[in-house]
C-alpha cells in the first residue's frame, strides 16, 4: 500500500457548506473511491479552510484520482460541490487536489 | 483506534532542513512515539512548508502527545529540531501542532 498525502482549498466563505456536503457524501460516490483503491480515507479541516486528505492506495495518487473523476457519480457530485472549492485558474478538477510529499513515516 | 490530523509550519527557508532531519528520526523519538500510541504515523509537507501530520491512536492526540513530549528523547529532539518550526509567540511545543477537524472517513 502507498500512503497519499493532498491539500485542497475550500472557499473560506463556504466552510460550512462543505462539512455538512461531507456528513452525506453519497453512497454512489464511495463505491467509486472503493472501486479506485481508495482506502483508510479521510478528510481534515482547519480554520482556513485548507483540506487535507490523507488515504492509502495499491496504485498512486494520479491513477487513483483519474479513475474517480471518470466516474459518472463523481462528476455529479463534482457539479454538486465543486462550487465550495478553489479551482486554480484554467484548471480542471484534477488540479483541485495537490499532492505532497511524504517526510516521514513510522508503522 | 482515532484517527488524528494536524498541521505544523516549518519556517520556509528551513524546509530543506527539515526534511533531511526527517530522513533520519533517531530510534529513540520512534520508540517514544510507538510507546505513546502514535501508529501509522505519516509526515507530508507542501511548498510552503505547511506540514500535516496523520497518525492514529487508541488514546486522543492530547494524551499522545503529552506522553511524547514528557519523554527525554523528545526533549532532546526538541533541542535539535525545535528552531525549525514556528512556534506562537508564548507558545510552548505542544502548541506547535494544531488539530485538525475531521470531516470526512471512508473505510
Amino acid at each position: 500500500m502507498r500512503r497519499v498525502g493532498f491539500q485542497m482549498q475550500v472557499k473560506k466563505d463556504r466552510i460550512e457548506e462543505y462539512k455538512e456536503a461531507h456528513r452525506n457524501v453519497w453512497p454512489e460516490v464511495c463505491a467509486a473511491l472503493t472501486r479506485h483503491g481508495w482506502h483508510r480515507y479521510s478528510l481534515f479541516i482547519n480554520e482556513d479552510g485548507l483540506v487535507f486528505g490523507y488515504f492509502e492506495t495499491e496504485a498512486d495518487f494520479a491513477a487513483a484520482l483519474a479513475g474517480f473523476l471518470a466516474e459518472e457519480a463523481t462528476q455529479r457530485w463534482g457539479e454538486a460541490c465543486g462550487d465550495l472549492v478553489d479551482i486554480p485558474a484554467g484548471g480542471s478538477p484534477a488540479d483541485v487536489l495537490i499532492e505532497l510529499e511524504e517526510v516521514f513515516h513510522l508503522d
